[in-house]
């Protein structure tokens, strides 16, 4: 027998309610041993004035039990509420985002018949930091961020889910051939990591090319992690392609806590008609009941939900003429899902999770420091109106006997030296001094350098060091340097 | 009678040289009034020591015709040699991919018969630009730069390619829920043009909803706009999905010059036997054909090689029983469609473009710059092993009369005031100065304050100024803030 866990219940709002009673009824007769402690989020809390949709109180008990089951919310129409989500994902470090996409071919349309893959998608860095400046009239940026430890923690992840899910395969999507030192750590790190999984197959995609292959033939993929940005794409893709959006669930996992849901909203105009499919929920609970390594009544619950959907047990939401056999609520279809306990289905493939088996990752280990070294510094300037030659040799006034322009590029491209007319510039200038053979560079030299930029009135909105760890420059060229 | 131009040709590596030479013969005998001045480049060059694949002299013939029609190229395996695609549209600034994506149901197999759409993919910002930094052990930074000239550059040349060609809506992906400042600047760029093409339908997409709608319903697009990283994901699964990527050309739009190519590689394998297909190079030629205003020769031409697919003269990479009609070489296939000049397609649309009228777009004109003014500053530090509130006791040190530390976050997330245990915390902290109240900052406490970071040996990475642009605050708030 397992240990009883007490988790976190959200109903939320609109079908929310409806949807979360199916989803506990069925966890209950199929002999989940967990025990519900509920709070309110979402509409209600947020009309009360709450603006992140979730009171202190309702904090600290996600906070104690660890594990969440959130139903659908409505977030109030008008400014000012903040997305209950991404307050959740952020601050309780909910790293890991998991979207199985799987069709249900031929009890559910779609044209991918084959096709049951896991979209693992890291959460919290890459570009959604949210790092966001504007220093020039013409240019805005943005900060994308990729760590070592995160990239170690979603590709761990991705490896002990496809252990437990009895997987074969998982791939990575990057893009590092452009992008060589952030996407180039995620692929480093995946290789890395893939050695202490030898019994799984893995492999590597260019994004571009790899999400095309997904998107025309899915059918070649198991698992596949990426970071932030490439996943949140990519998983609605493939969730969409399935051709049931509606019946899928996802999790997010951080190091203490974790929240578990369906994909979809809480639809209010059908509230209350007790007409809503549960699938969605029910997906994400059973995600829920793997990772607190309850994997045996998973296993159940999924078998006996498969078996529903191909006995043509189905509510509105998915019921077809010719292909269902019954139209059901809510209450029916989860009684129809109960009396499938214990069943198996005989065309759509019947799951297997390893047994007893909880989906928990040791804490994140720090590394030992590198070396590292000053070795140069980007000075951007804000200049508009002006060549690219004529910028240099104002810039290069600045030039002392330690350290010297080396190269300016805009938007990443090389104007100078030996730059090309047909460049467009822009107002936005990156200056790259380096110290000269044989002297060094410190940090005291950049602060001159910014002191002697604001005597010679040079407009600096921004600088980058450069680095060396353990004796390897780690930062880009210029292109074309 | 069109004026004569002068182009430059590049007939490239393996299949290169036989697919340009039927092109230019369709081109000929269709009446393209084209002058061609020959250039060698790719792998010849690349093995002769040119690690760019190009000589200077084939430069300044590129730069001096403007408008160059490239065959696919060989780049020699090992290390060193860039990529001259990468070079060519960084250097002469070709700022739009133009990537039409066309299903010929029921011609060519597809899972998407009804799929006529056209990706225009900003090609020189966002984080191509390659600017990328590693500072600490555990985080390594890219910058994603997105330019106003940028945005309204690509937004434009989508309206007006849309007008040239008589496609009735542009639609832009953005993520601009979550990176408000730079895809907002792209999404704000394209409501105010789109407001000069009224004839053309308008709507905007947030690009993971917009992506799983194109890869499961690609028929309810028709032009689509994307700053440059979705575009090059979404640009290679539109070509993908619609199962006849050989047979798609794409173009490169530059303020001055311009490239057209097919989408495929050189295919080495079966080269010099004639039997390559030459139709994604001709797409390339047609797109060339009506940049440069010869849109009469273009339509015929295009209408010709329709027509050649749908009565089913094939070449043997689209060869299929019961569906072909004749299996052909090269040459006869370019012979077939030379013989269908004149015709039109009847099961498959036939093509209509604007009359005579070049796709040529005005110089990008400057804005009248703003009232830029500095109100604070982000100052990145190095530190491992610390709590935030350790950190920020360590921060606040750093403090003056006029500027004081106001809030810390590591990727993104508010970890001082108010953190959250929860937070995961690298080794990479921001820290946002701001002046007290009544008070300002000048560049001068910037450095004042480096100066006294390095005093109490703070480890300084990097800096972000922060302004506000005609009284408008223009970076973000962190996640919590």
């Amino acid at each position: 027998m397992t240990e009883l866990k007490k988790i976190t219940v959200a109903k939320g709002d609109g079908i929310g309610p409806e949807i979360m009673d199916a989803t506990l009824e069925i966890m209950r007769s199929a002999g989940a041993n967990i025990e519900i402690e509920e709070i309110e989020v979402g509409e209600k809390v947020y009309l009360a004035g709450n603006n992140t949709g979730i009171a202190k109180e309702s904090w600290d008990v996600i906070r104690r039990n660890k594990v969440f089951l959130k139903a659908p919310i409505t977030t109030p129409q008008g400014g000012g509420y903040k997305s209950l989500n991404v307050t959740t994902r952020k601050f309780l470090g909910l790293y890991s985002n998991v979207r199985p996409c799987m069709s249900l071919h031929p009890f559910i349309q779609t044209k991918h018949p084959i096709m049951d893959l896991v979209i693992i998608r890291e959460n919290e860095e890459d570009v959604y930091g949210g790092i966001e400046h504007q220093q020039t009239d013409e240019v805005v940026q943005c900060l994308k961020l990729i760590s070592r430890p995160g990239c170690e923690k979603i590709v761990r992840y991705a490896f002990e889910y496809a252990k437990q899910y009895e997987r074969k395969k998982v791939t990575c999507f990057t893009k590092d051939n452009i992008m060589k030192q952030t996407d180039g750590l995620f692929h480093k790190v995946f290789k890395e990591i893939a050695l202490e999984y030898p019994e799984i197959e893995n492999e590597h995609w260019i994004v571009d090319i790899g999400a095309a292959k997904m998107a025309d033939t899915p059918e070649l993929f198991d698992v596949i992690v990426m970071p932030n940005l490439y996943g949140d794409i990519l998983s609605d893709v493939a969730a969409q392609i399935t051709g049931s959006v509606g019946l899928a669930g996802s999790s997010n996992i951080g190091e203490e806590c974790a929240m578990f849901e369906a994909i979809h909203g809480s639809a209010p105009r059908i509230a209350g008609q007790n007409i809503a499919n549960p699938s969605g929920l029910l997906q994400g609970a059973i995600l829920m009941l793997n990772h607190i390594g309850q994997t045996e009544v998973a296993e159940k619950i999924q078998n006996a939900w498969l078996k529903t959907i191909e006995e043509g047990t189905h509510t509105y939401d998915i019921y077809k003429e010719g292909i269902s056999k019954q139209k059901v609520n809510t209450k029916e279809f989860a009684a129809a899902v109960i009396r499938n306990l214990g069943q198996k289905p005989t065309i759509l493939n019947a799951v297997s999770y390893a047994k007893g088996r909880p989906l928990n990752l040791p804490k994140y280990q720090r590394k030992t420091p590198q070396t590292k070294e000053l070795i140069g510094v980007d000075m951007f300037v804000h200049h508009a109106n002006i060549k690219p030659n004529e910028l240099a040799a104002k810039i290069t006034a600045l030039d002392t006997e330690n350290i010297k322009l080396s190269m300016i590029t805009n938007r990443g491209v090389k104007v100078y030296p030996d730059g090309f007319d047909e460049t467009f510039c822009t107002d936005h200038w990156r200056c790259r001094f380096q110290p000269v053979k044989d002297k060094t560079i410190t940090k005291q030299q950049i602060i001159e350098l910014l002191q002697k930029a604001e005597v010679f009135n040079i407009d600096t909105i921004k600088t980058e060091n450069l680095y060396a760890f353990d004796g390897q420059p780690a930062f880009s060229l210029g292109q074309g340097q």
